[in-house]
C-alpha cells in the first residue's frame, strides 16, 4: 500500500479496502456534520476526497490544521461516494499532519494568483493546478520525444554544454571561466586564456548540431536533447537565456526524408500528449486556451503542406493582405507572414523549403541555382515557425567556399570540414525549441511559465 | 526500402529480395574472383557483407575506392551466404560511392589505435567498434533511465544549468558571465554584478537536488537527468568538468524507500542493457573487461546488503586487512575501503547508511543520536561508490540549526527553508553520475571514453 499515488487510488472502487493517502490539502469545506478535505499529491490534476466526521477522535484539534498547503498522511477505507464528482471517497481512521502550512503566512492562498506573482514563488508554484499540469505535460512530452527516437533507431547523443568554438553562429554566447574575475591574467595586455581552466576561451553552447553531425556520420540516426543558451538581452515573453532543444540528425537522408521525419515527429508528440494527459489537456482546454485540443487533433491528422520559399512569397503577395513588413523575395519571413501562411492560406502546418542562401546558415546545402539552400522550416498555426532544419552541405569544396564567402575562419571548422573529406554522406537534420513546443501544446502564453526555473535578463532566483 | 538500417537488414533471410545498403566500409578483402566488402552504418556492431564480382561493370574503377571509411550506397539482392559468419550477404547490382576516404590520409587506419589517440580525433572515433558500442550502450542506458522513472510515475524535471547560488556545496564552480572580460564593471573596487546579464553572480550547477526537492514537494516523485559541472583541476581518468547526473527525489519517502528505489533502479538498468545490447556487451566482455556480463548478471540478481556505517567500520577493522588509509569511526571511507566491503566481505552490492554527520552534507536528516545522518551510499564491486543519497532534513528548526552550525548563510537558503515551513514532508533522494554507471556497465577504464566529447582541464576541442 506504500507506493500508491493518488492517481492510482482514484482508479480504485469504493469497496471498503484500506488506503494510505499522502499529499497536500487543496481545500477543506466544513458542513454541519463532516469536513470535506481534498488531498492532492501532484501525480494527477485530481484530488481525492477525504470525509472527516466531527465525531472523529481529536477532531477539534486536527480539523483547524487541515488547511490549504498542509501535508498529511491519512489511512482510511475507500467507500462509495454519494457525490457526483467522484465515485469513491476516503473514510479516515488515522490522520497524521506531517507539515503545517500556517494560513496567515502561506503564500499560495486559495484565490487565483497571477502568473507573474507565481514566478516570484517558483518554489511553490508547482503546487498549483496550472503549473502541476504544465510540468506533467512537459514530462510526458520529454518521454514521448525519447520514445519516438528510440522506437525509430535514433541514438541519443549528449553534445557538450561547454564549447570552445563560437562558430555555431547563433548570436551572443555566455562566457564560462574559472578565472578570478578580480584578477584576470593578461599577457601583453591581452587576456591569457591559456591560463583558464580549459586553456582556451570557453562559452555555453547555442546548438549541438555540429557535434550531432559527427555522430550521424558514424551511427546514422542520432538526436540531441539538452540545454542550450543565448545571452540575448531580450526581456520578452518569448525569450529564455537557458532552454532545452531537440536536434535530430540523419545520415543518408536528404531534405525530403528530413521533412518526413519532422512531420511524423510532431504528430507523434501531439498524439502522445492527447492520449496520455487527457486530464491536464482538458484543464488547458477550458482554462488556458479554448479549443486547443481540437486544434492539436486537427494538426495531428493533417498532411503538412510543402511549398518552396519562392511559392510562399508569391502566395503572400497574391493574398492582397497588407503586412507590417512588406513581402519581397529575399526577406527573412516575419512571424506575421508565417502565421498568415499556416493559419489563413493553408489552415494547417506548412513546410517551407529552399530559402535564399543569404538569410540562412553557412552549412546548408546549396541548390543548383546557386541562390537558394535546402532549408526547411515547419510553420504551425498560433505559433509560426516551430522547426528549422536543412539538408547539410556534404561537399567539401562547396562548404569551404561558403565558409570563406561568409568571412568565417576556416581553422575553427577543421573537424567539421574533415567530415566532408572522409566518408562524407548526404545528411539532414532539424532543431526545435522544447519550450516553444510546450507552449504550442498547452497554450501557455509566456515561455517562463513552461520551464521549472526560468533564466532571463535579471532573473536567476532559485 | 529507404528506412532500413543494416541492423534491420541483418535480420532478413537471403531470399533474393532487394535491399539498399547505406553505410561506411569497414574492410575489403580481395580474392581471385570477388571482393568481400563489410559495410557498417553504426546501427549495430555488425557489418553486412557485400560480395562484389570482378565481372561487375566498372569493377576496376570502383573497387580501389571501396576502402575503409568510404561511404557507399549499394543496391543489391540479399542471397544466402556460404560463409559461417553470416546467413545472408548482398549481391550488388548498383554501387554509388557517396564519399571517398583517401587511404593515405584517413586517420582511422585498420590497425588498432590507442584510446588516447582516438580522443584527439573525437570527430571520427564513433566510427570505431569500441566507441560505436559505448555510444549505443550509453543510449540504451539513457532510455532505460527515462523508462524506469516513467513507468514508476516519476516526473522528469529539467533543473537549471545556470545557477545563482553557490550553496549546493560541492566544490569549485565555473563562473558564467556576459561581461566583457577586458572591461569588467566595478563599483568602489568591487565587481558590480548587478551589471551582468542576470544582475547577480552566476555559476554552472553542481547538482539539481535542491531544486528537485521543490518539485518532489509538489509532484511527489520526480527526477533530474542533466549536465552538471565541477571546476576541479584534477587531470585523472576519473574526472570530467562536465558530466551527466541522475537525481531522483521522492516525497513521503524515508531512507528505506530510498534504498528500495536505488536497488530496483540499478538492477533495472543492468537488466535492460543485458537484454537490449547483447552484441555490444559481448564485445565489451571479450575485448574490454573479461567476465563483465557474468558480473553484471550477478549484481542484477543479488539482494543488496544493507549495513550501517558503524557496522561497516567494525567489519573493516575485524578483517585484519591493512589499508593505506587507517580505518577509524569518523573517517570518510576511501575507495579501498568501499571496494573491500563490496568485493571481499559481501561479494555483492552493499548499501551503507547512517554516516557521521561531520562528513556529510547539511541537508541530510539528523538521527536521534545527534551524531549520524540518514545518508545512504551504494557500493558496487569494481567501482566502489556508485550512488550517494539520503533522507533529507524535513524539520525547519533542525535544518536551520545545521545551516548555522556549518557557517552557511541562511539567506541563501530562504526558499529551501520555506519548503520546511509550508507543508513539509519526509522526503529522500539520491544522485548518481551517469558516466561512472556507463564505466561500470562497459568496463571502460577512462571516463573520457564514455562521453561523446570530454571536457577536462585543458581539454575543450570539438
Amino acid at each position: 500500500m506504500k507506493e500508491k499515488t493518488i492517481k492510482h487510488i482514484l482508479t480504485l472502487e469504493g469497496n471498503g479496502q484500506e488506503v494510505l493517502v499522502e499529499g497536500w490539502i487543496r481545500t477543506r469545506r466544513d458542513s454541519k456534520e463532516v469536513s470535506f478535505i481534498a488531498v492532492n499529491d501532484g501525480s494527477t490534476m485530481n484530488s481525492i476526497q477525504v470525509v472527516l466526521d466531527r465525531t472523529f477522535p481529536g477532531y477539534d484539534d486536527i480539523n483547524p490544521r487541515l488547511v490549504n498547503g498542509a501535508s498529511v498522511s491519512i489511512k482510511g477505507k475507500l467507500v462509495p461516494s454519494p457525490g457526483k464528482e467522484q465515485s469513491a471517497e476516503v473514510s479516515p481512521f488515522e490522520i497524521n499532519i506531517l507539515g503545517d502550512a500556517p494560513a496567515e503566512e502561506y503564500p499560495l492562498q486559495k484565490k487565483r494568483h497571477s502568473f507573474e506573482f507565481l514566478r516570484e514563488i517558483a518554489h511553490l508554484r508547482p503546487r498549483t493546478n496550472t503549473f502541476g499540469s504544465v510540468m506533467r505535460v512537459r514530462n510526458a512530452m520529454s518521454f514521448a520525444i525519447h520514445k519516438y527516437f528510440n522506437d525509430n533507431g535514433f541514438v541519443y547523443v549528449h553534445t557538450p554544454v561547454i564549447t570552445g568554438s563560437d562558430c555555431e553562429g547563433a548570436g551572443e554566447m555566455f562566457h564560462v571561466t574559472n578565472f578570478d574575475l578580480n584578477n584576470i591574467p593578461k599577457t601583453e595586455g591581452k587576456i591569457d586564456f591559456t591560463k583558464d581552466f580549459f586553456g582556451k576561451e570557453a562559452s555555453l553552447t547555442v546548438s549541438g548540431q555540429l557535434e550531432a553531425e559527427i555522430y550521424a556520420l558514424a551511427l546514422k540516426n542520432v538526436y540531441t536533447f539538452g540545454p542550450t543558451f543565448r545571452a540575448e538581452k531580450s526581456n520578452t515573453s518569448r525569450h529564455l537565456a537557458e532552454f532545452w532543444m531537440i536536434e535530430p540528425e540523419m545520415a543518408f537522408c536528404d531534405i525530403n526524408g528530413n521533412m518526413d521525419t519532422a512531420e511524423k515527429f510532431i504528430k507523434y508528440i501531439l498524439r502522445y500528449v492527447l492520449e496520455n494527459c487527457s486530464d491536464d489537456m482538458n484543464f488547458f482546454n477550458s482554462m488556458i486556451e479554448k479549443g486547443i485540443i481540437e486544434n492539436l487533433e486537427h494538426i495531428a491528422e493533417s498532411k503538412f503542406e510543402r511549398i518552396t520559399y519562392t511559392d510562399a512569397i508569391n502566395e503572400l503577395k497574391k493574398s492582397g493582405k497588407t503586412f507590417e513588413y512588406p513581402v519581397e523575395w529575399g526577406i527573412d519571413m516575419q512571424s506575421e507572414h508565417e502565421k498568415f501562411l499556416t493559419q489563413e492560406i493553408y489552415k494547417k502546418p506548412v513546410i517551407v523549403t529552399d530559402y535564399p542562401k543569404d538569410i540562412k546558415a553557412f552549412y546548408m546545402k546549396l541548390n543548383d541555382d546557386g541562390k537558394t539552400v535546402r532549408a526547411m522550416d515547419v510553420l504551425v498555426p498560433r505559433l509560426g515557425e516551430i522547426i528549422g532544419g536543412s539538408e547539410r552541405e556534404s561537399d567539401y569544396n562547396k562548404l569551404l567556399g561558403r565558409i570563406r564567402e561568409m568571412g568565417l575562419n576556416e581553422k575553427d571548422y577543421w573537424w567539421y570540414l574533415e567530415l566532408r573529406k572522409y566518408g562524407s554522406a548526404p545528411h539532414s537534420g532539424f532543431g526545435l525549441g522544447f519550450e516553444r513546443l510546450i507552449q504550442f501544446v498547452t497554450g501557455m502564453q509566456n515561455i517562463r511559465d513552461v520551464i521549472p526555473f526560468p533564466r532571463c535578463v535579471d532573473t536567476l532566483e532559485f
